[in-house]
């Protein structure tokens, strides 16, 4: 087992990742800089997912497209490959989950367009260092996660609701929490609902689409984000021959500092 | 009667004050121009009230503090006069409401210390504009307001709970109302609580403690503000042997244009 704490920068993450060493999930490695999650598209679903992604930037913020041809990111991160740098991928064929490797170069195809889109870790790195609690971190499982009735603006064949992830908060930690996650556009920004699941849809917030369940106490409202899965389960609705992203959890480290992501 | 359209500026407003012309609420008088809550206290009270404001900066942002001696504003008005130009005030002796007079030259003393404080009007502006309805405004009815549990920053002998004005937003209008609050922290800023009434102390919504009812629908959030009334209320606690404040609605109408009150 690697030990975790030597993994301080984007570069330490992603060689670990390349040689095999690191293939479990990338939480609190090389604190204070972004995160991403990644969909790899061939070449005639891109310019439909671009467009949905760029009519959509509260779920699908992108951080990066790279063109087809090339798994190189050339802004995010130096020196990284994305068919190697992430510690395990999803394999999905016709919409079913057929794999889960920690590295794609065998099934990388020339034609693969590369979407990075912005995670809700660097926001959830400043709602900390501001002293808002986030109970799953807390309790050290997966933010649940749920499918609403709010649709996303469609584009050419990509369709569907949001999904939303879920954190529970006391009112005045809400109201922090709408004006720190104002700033990050770039990682789903401020929230999209609060205080009253079934006017989105949620029935039951102890039963999550995703994820793991966590308690909202009673002194506490849900507050909803939108959600990094919103883009990959609107992909594998279309049911695409082959679809590549990367494995919940398991994201790709970039050399971007999460305040650099900051406006105002 | 006069016609109130012609009152566009924050001098037509003062002048037709100072002539007895106009002695009813400013409301959408001179509009983005900022409106201003106005208390008046002999100087041996002017430190701690001060005070106070300076640390309970949420329901008592002060826009000018005017010294003893003088009841003209240096900054935030050009030629006017705190006696004349406000339409109506309020004559408080020992804690009582004992007069509300449209003019004070015959009560003012040279020891009265004055204190302009910003008002909800201007954020409210900023709501209309950014298209989130206001209820109480469509009702045409004073905003409902609330003593809460919500303990102020004491200073010297003023002290008390905040009180806090109420309007009912939809969830996604709630996180714009925060957003855009936010940005104008010299008129209450952002929301102090929003969805949980219990919480600060607010048993029944339809039965607020000053102004009138607004309805709560059940898609939508009672979101909370820090309220101008809650100095008033502190310094009427006290009982002290005189102090003036504008009448409630009839504020006194600055040169100041809200958006110069924004940050961000």
């Amino acid at each position: 087992m690697i030990d975790r704490s030597s993994l301080q920068t984007g570069q330490q993450v992603r060689r670990a990742c390349r040689r095999g060493e690191l293939t479990e999930q990338t939480a609190g490695l090389a604190p204070g800089l972004a995160q991403a999650n990644l969909v790899i598209l061939p070449d005639e679903l891109a310019f439909d997912f671009l467009l949905f992604c760029r009519q959509n930037p509260k779920p699908c913020p992108l951080l990066e497209v790279i063109e087809a041809g090339s798994p190189i990111p050339k802004t995010v991160a130096a020196e990284a490959d994305l068919r190697t740098d992430l510690p395990r991928y999803r394999v999905w064929e016709n919409g079913e989950l057929v794999d889960e490797p920690t590295d794609i170069r065998d099934r990388w195809r020339d034609n693969f367009v590369s979407f990075l889109i912005g995670c809700s870790f660097t926001f959830e790195a400043a709602l900390l260092r501001a002293g808002v609690p986030i109970r799953h971190l807390e309790t050290n499982v997966t933010v649940p996660m749920f499918r609403t009735n709010i649709p996303c603006s469609p584009a050419g064949i990509f369709q569907g609701p949001m999904v939303v992830s879920m954190r529970p908060l006391k009112s005045s930690d809400a109201i922090r929490a709408v004006q720190i996650t104002s700033r990050y556009p770039a990682v789903h920004g401020a929230p999209v609902h609060l205080g009253l699941p079934a006017q989105i849809g949620i029935a039951d917030l102890a039963r999550p689409d995703f994820g793991e369940t966590v308690e909202v106490h009673d002194d506490e409202l849900p507050v909803f984000w939108a959600c990094g899965v919103t883009p990959q389960a609107v992909v594998m609705a279309v049911k695409p021959p082959l679809v590549i992203t990367h494995s919940p959890g398991c994201m790709f480290v970039t050399d971007v500092a999460d305040e650099t992501l900051a406006v105002g």
